[in-house]
């Protein structure tokens, strides 16, 4: 064939890999929205002959003759077919280098850890998960050996989420980060004004909380017409295509911030996939380009943007309208500081913004540990209270509360957690470059006026989908690289004088 | 390989079709749904890609090689296997017997044609449809000649909806139809005391409309643990697997009846695709054995069992708890005659019971003269006209209310037409069997106790899927073969009371 054809014929071979993708992800988001449960048997089958068809598809011997052939010429394919071609060699190496039977057993190995992770959570008994536990992070050694390695071994497996992002990096911004917050909630917690939070908790109807979601969604510059809200126990958003990226909530009677903040927080994740180039359609860089990346945008606008003075300048009064009598006698003052609450807490899901990294940083220590073997498995209940002390200030009473708290490990997910705080650090980045453009950024907030912001956002972010890499696409959109500074500055500053602490800074 | 691995690779091939046409299904349930509209355009790619991988396993060498080695010792293979090969192998016939040139210009044609159609039905003018018909049906008659035919050429298209009925029988049976029911309208028309109707247009709240809908929907015995209830424009139910079949329903603010006959309708479709064996799961045998036999579920329930007068004995008094006053004057009876009002219209989906089999036989008929060459696409409109004078005693104005109201034509779907009135047929035939079983019929009606019915079904249809032919299916279970009799007792019956006819016939 000649060049030209084999490129078309390649990315014909993609465009179908990506349509199996697209049904796939549709049948999880009705799985998740309200499949009949007496379906989702066959329907687990439909979705094994879809995963397994692109599995295939990605290791088959055509995939490794396009892969050979297009590569002797890279540099006269189009932009998009090269970096096409990049990942798909990337998926391509690392579903090959692990055989075929240690692969399955894998699998099979997952499915039942989690379900004794639930088991084992519910009754707060490590012991019962400690034998699946280490039989993961085994596996996870393998691979790393089958996958190879750059300098630190737990590389390999942060790379699966948050391409090129070394612990060499990470260990040098989370030092920072930790430098910054340990001392400052301790300060908090001993000389802090803690703010009241009492008026929060009001009975808030659903569909109110729903119908003022909708509005935040709109004045974020969310497209309903590309995407649609509902409800589910996890929330979570979904980006079939770009134009079709769903979000879900949940809603609860007695706190509404769950849904509006949660609704906030995957709007984020909808504006990256709702603006990622149409060039990229049905091929696999029509993603966010990383973990961490994705939540920068979402915790840019959940943690950010929402919890800002300014925006509740505009949209406290909006918020009244659908609350009823809640706010009545509560200041704007009063109100953003209740949101802004910071206390230290053992679960991470519940935990503010301030100390939400911790959480974050106290997983990383481990995974680099363990995968290291500066860590056994045996110890990590240990290890994990420990570091809640030491950072945080509390010590679970027990695993459930401790290091079992999280699906991810039971999931095989090691090298995930990190993510989240590297999202946050983006995101305060991210703020940083985008106030020297958009210079009226608080006047934007206080008018409900949030499109600019937006619009930047897609110029410097969402657009490239994953055509670039997470660190070169920060340090292009803010003129730096990664840095843990942004944060620290960011939170130093706002909850000094959330708690009046600004003599003891 | 040995004929049992054979057979086991063959199911295996056959359950991954199945699965893609699962994920099909919920596609188009996804699409009709609330899809987001932006996204629709890479969705029809993502079908694109699903349907031609099912058609190509359809007729793949691999199929026609199963079908070959199977073939051989039919008889040492599972009943469940014998019954997928000969469904396996009509469908490789039918698919590769039309060179794929012509069929791919087929398709094109279709989807212009529905185009055209909607355009030409808005401005009422056959003229601009009429070449597209045209060739529509020239194409028909090509497949006809590729397909081959027995007996008269209309068959070969009768048994893609209507596997081995013919139109031998359907014209004596609908020639019975047409005795009876011609001067039956024609006496109600000029002797029939008619029944006052304008209560039932009355504001009826949306969500209560959807509430007595569910209530129905439970007495009938439909499992919500395998299915759920939307709402979309065009009503529907898809059964993706006997665990998952879902329906939908539409709510007119002024006439409750749209929702609620329309959720029954759709009710009797799901009861049949939720009650197949359960062995079937994962095989082309896994649905309703034709369209007739699917029609004589929902019409069962819609037009015999829920506009029985003992049925709302029961459930006249639960539709008042969620109507408001509309019914407050209103007595039983008056309601009863009410929603059986017959009258000649134009329209055959805003038809009532009675006269609806005449819309289906003026079609058939059509549809019998055009693929006999005995009519022409040119003298469409008149004969359209006269036939709807001659049967119904009313003569469409325009081509809009005439032979433009359906889009079945511009899909291209001849043959598929005559179902209704089978089903009309079956339906009233099984119930005349099904009420030798079930003596206390009435009883169960006036109690709201229909599971026994759902059960009766169930057992006698439900469970075959397509195992059984329709004819077969019929046979089996009301001893005897289509029978239009049935029917047209029924109707004599039920209208000549209604309209105090009975001196009259």
């Amino acid at each position: 064939m000649q060049l030209n054809d084999t490129e078309t014929a390649f990315m014909e071979y993609v465009n179908k890999m990506e349509a199996f993708n697209e049904a796939l992800q549709l049948i999880y988001w009705d799985m998740r929205t309200g499949a009949p449960k007496k379906g989702v048997k066959q329907r687990s089958e439909v979705i094994g002959v879809l995963s397994n068809e692109y599995f295939q598809m990605s290791t088959s011997e055509e995939m490794a003759a396009f892969i050979a052939n297009l590569s002797v010429n890279k540099g006269e394919l189009a932009e998009i077919t090269q970096s096409t071609l990049a990942e798909c060699k990337k998926i391509y190496d690392r579903n090959k280098k692990i055989p075929p039977k240690e692969y399955k057993e894998y699998v099979i190995l997952q499915a039942h850890a989690e379900n004794i992770w639930e088991e084992a959570r519910e009754k707060s008994d490590f012991g019962m998960f400690k034998p699946y536990l280490q039989r993961l992070v085994d596996f996870n050694k393998k691979f790393i050996e089958y996958w190879g390695y750059k300098g630190n071994k737990y590389n390999t497996l942060l790379d699966l989420y948050e391409p090129e992002v070394t612990v060499e990096t990470i260990d040098k911004e989370f030092e920072i980060l930790k430098e910054a917050i340990i001392p400052l909630i301790s300060k908090i917690s001993d000389y802090g004004s803690h703010p009241e939070t009492e008026f929060l908790y009001q009975p808030f109807p659903k569909a109110k909380q729903k119908d003022f979601s909708l509005k935040v969604l709109e004045q974020m510059g969310y497209d309903f017409d590309a995407g649609r809200l509902d409800e589910t126990v996890h929330p979570f958003a979904t980006g079939l295509n770009p134009g079709d990226v769903r979000i879900t909530t949940r809603y609860y009677d007695d706190d509404w911030r769950m849904a509006v903040f949660g609704t906030i927080h995957e709007g984020g994740h909808a504006l990256y996939e709702q603006n990622i180039s149409s060039q990229l359609i049905g091929t696999p860089l029509c993603n966010g380009t990383s973990m961490g990346i994705h939540e920068s945008q979402s915790l840019f606008y959940e943690n950010i943007l929402a919890r800002d003075r300014s925006f509740w300048e505009y949209n406290f009064d909006v918020l009244k309208e659908y609350a009823g009598s809640q706010f009545d006698h509560v200041s704007l003052d009063e109100f953003y500081r209740a949101i802004n609450k910071a206390e230290s807490s053992l679960i991470r899901i519940e935990s503010d913004n301030l100390t939400y990294s911790l959480h974050i940083i106290i997983r990383y220590e481990i995974e680099k540990g363990l995968f290291n073997n500066e860590i056994s498995v045996e110890e990590l209940p240990k290890i994990w209270n420990d570091k809640y002390e030491q950072y945080l200030g509390i010590r679970p009473r027990n695993d459930a509360e401790g290091v079992l708290q999280d699906v991810h490990w039971a999931a095989g997910n090691f090298g995930y957690f990190p993510s989240y705080a590297l999202g946050y650090m983006y995101a305060a980045q991210i703020k940083n470059a985008m106030i020297k453009d958009i210079t009226d950024y608080d006047r934007l907030l206080k008018t409900g006026n949030l499109k600019p912001i937006k619009e930047w956002l897609t110029k410097h972010i969402h657009h490239f989908g994953k055509t670039k890499k997470p660190l070169e696409l920060i340090k292009e959109a803010t003129g730096e690289g990664l840095s843990a500074k942004y944060l620290t500055d960011y939170l130093v500053k706002k909850y000094s004088s959330l708690y009046n602490l600004n003599s003891e800074i």
